[in-house]
């Protein structure tokens, strides 16, 4: 599974970036940096590919990471990862990104797709939710559709429960607002299986990874050439701090990667390349920007 | 010492947001939001007042939060703050700053001073740290001649004691880098001692406060008017990330204030207003800018 997980992803971070990069249609394309790591001292090491992709027509920034590391886990985070209070050998490969578009009527996205095996267990991780900051709901209602029809192919419950992993995920709980309108998450997806009934999850991790571009493109390809305001893009600027004070504060791969010492261009690719903070912003009673605010404060039911 | 304490740091408050007027000189002056909480679940409570400065001449952004509170810490913070595995009572009061110039010639400053009192004991913490963008040495060399001067007064081994803790704190591991210059940071000062010597420390902590002005002020008048460039400004917006980074990474005041779900809108008006982040950002060989990094990573003494 290890291999064939790691195939999954590096193809995977392949087709989204070529389908980005053909959406964009500016002829930029992703560049990429290979890295390698050997680390003796913490039996740590591995290898990943970040591809980063700026100043094209539509995206002003994105980032698409495979990686595929191994090595000893020392005993503070497997105590977080699987509840063990020693060093535990694992395994990791995944394909996380986080794509800035340069409009904000085209939602900012992120997706990861993941593999793990620690002391023996395994599971898969991942999901994908949707950042806008102008809501169309038609768009909003069309993204949790494609998701809950490929989890719906594979098991009854899995839109559900993935749907709701993803709202309480992607929280912000000092801001008391959800980072987006939200997507699916899930976590130690099979652990506990035998092998066979986890080979047998194989088709619907390919499958949801595979759903990334039809649930992505067609919203961005609806919304790319509609003109926008200099107050939305400042808005778009202002929520870009919520992005920002996610990744930092909460984000779990964030986290496990600068405490493990990864690549920290890698992990940090994913903030955006323009941000602005104001001090007490409050948007304007029945605004647009206001009607964001509700949303993110009351996660809806899309579908 | 509670009262005494809190009056310091509200003067301070009031003098520190007077200067910074006087040295901006557009005739901005700080508008002010008064808070207060009583939160029975937590017995938690207090009040303090924001000070936040935005858009004038010299000064792009900054705040001064005053704050005064007492409660029960619950046992996880109690774990950190004193080591007892148990909730304990606290009483915290301080003055905490950041201001970030226009210019990326002039420094953006922080500087903290507080007292606290948790299940019986008592301690003041706090210090100054200047993080400029293109660093010119006199000017590093200035503000921590003026800290060392007041240190100095009360006790000979401050200074070097302080600022070898300001580099230690004030550093990011992901980055490998100091935030800035440094300056000085003391905690748990005062701690474990009788009343009467406890209060013999007062009259430090009080210069202290009073020397903030002293350390930045005129270096802000001293650069506050020289010319500078599209490329000097876009650096400084780079540079300041590593400050967004440092905040909701490391910063204990950060942590603590949105885990005690304090006023969030204070905690994160230090944040700067705008902000860039650069995939793998290199300066050029030889530039003012790789001199910066090279100072960040092997912090010097500048006095």
């Amino acid at each position: 599974m290890k291999e064939k997980a790691a195939s999954l992803f590096k193809e995977s971070q392949e087709s989204i970036c070529k389908a980005l990069e053909n959406c964009d249609g500016s002829g930029e394309k992703f560049s990429t940096d290979m890295w390698e790591r050997t680390d003796q001292s913490t039996s740590y090491g591995g290898w990943g590919e970040t591809k980063v992709f700026s100043k094209g027509n539509v995206f002003e920034h994105g980032a698409v990471n495979f990686s595929k590391v191994e090595g000893t886990m020392p005993a503070r985070l497997a105590k977080n990862v699987i509840n063990k209070d020693k060093d535990v050998e694992f395994f990791a490969t995944g394909t996380s990104l986080i794509i800035h578009p340069f409009s904000p009527l085209v939602p900012t996205v992120h997706a990861n797709f993941r593999f793990l095996q620690v002391d023996g267990q395994k599971w898969f991780g991942g999901g994908a939710d949707l950042t806008p900051f102008y809501v169309f709901d038609e768009d909003a209602v069309f993204f949790h559709t494609q998701w809950k029809n490929t989890c719906d192919k594979y098991g009854r419950d899995y839109y559900n429960s993935f749907k709701k992993q993803c709202d309480q995920y992607f929280y912000l709980a000092h801001r008391q607002e959800a980072r987006g309108i939200g997507g699916i998450f899930y976590d130690y997806l099979g652990q506990g299986k035998t092998d066979k009934e986890f080979e047998d999850l194989f088709p619907f991790i390919t499958e949801l990874c595979s759903t990334f571009i039809k649930a992505y493109i067609p919203i961005v390809d609806k919304r790319k050439n509609l003109e926008f305001t200099n107050n939305q893009k400042k808005f778009q600027l202002l929520r870009r701090g919520r992005y920002v004070e996610f990744n930092l504060i909460y984000d779990k791969g964030t986290k496990f990667g600068l405490e493990t010492n990864g690549r920290t261009e890698s992990i940090l690719a994913s903030l955006p390349p323009e941000v602005n903070w104001q001090y007490c912003y409050t948007p304007e009673d029945g605004s647009e920007e206001a009607r964001l605010i509700e949303i993110l404060k009351n996660p809806r039911d899309w579908v």
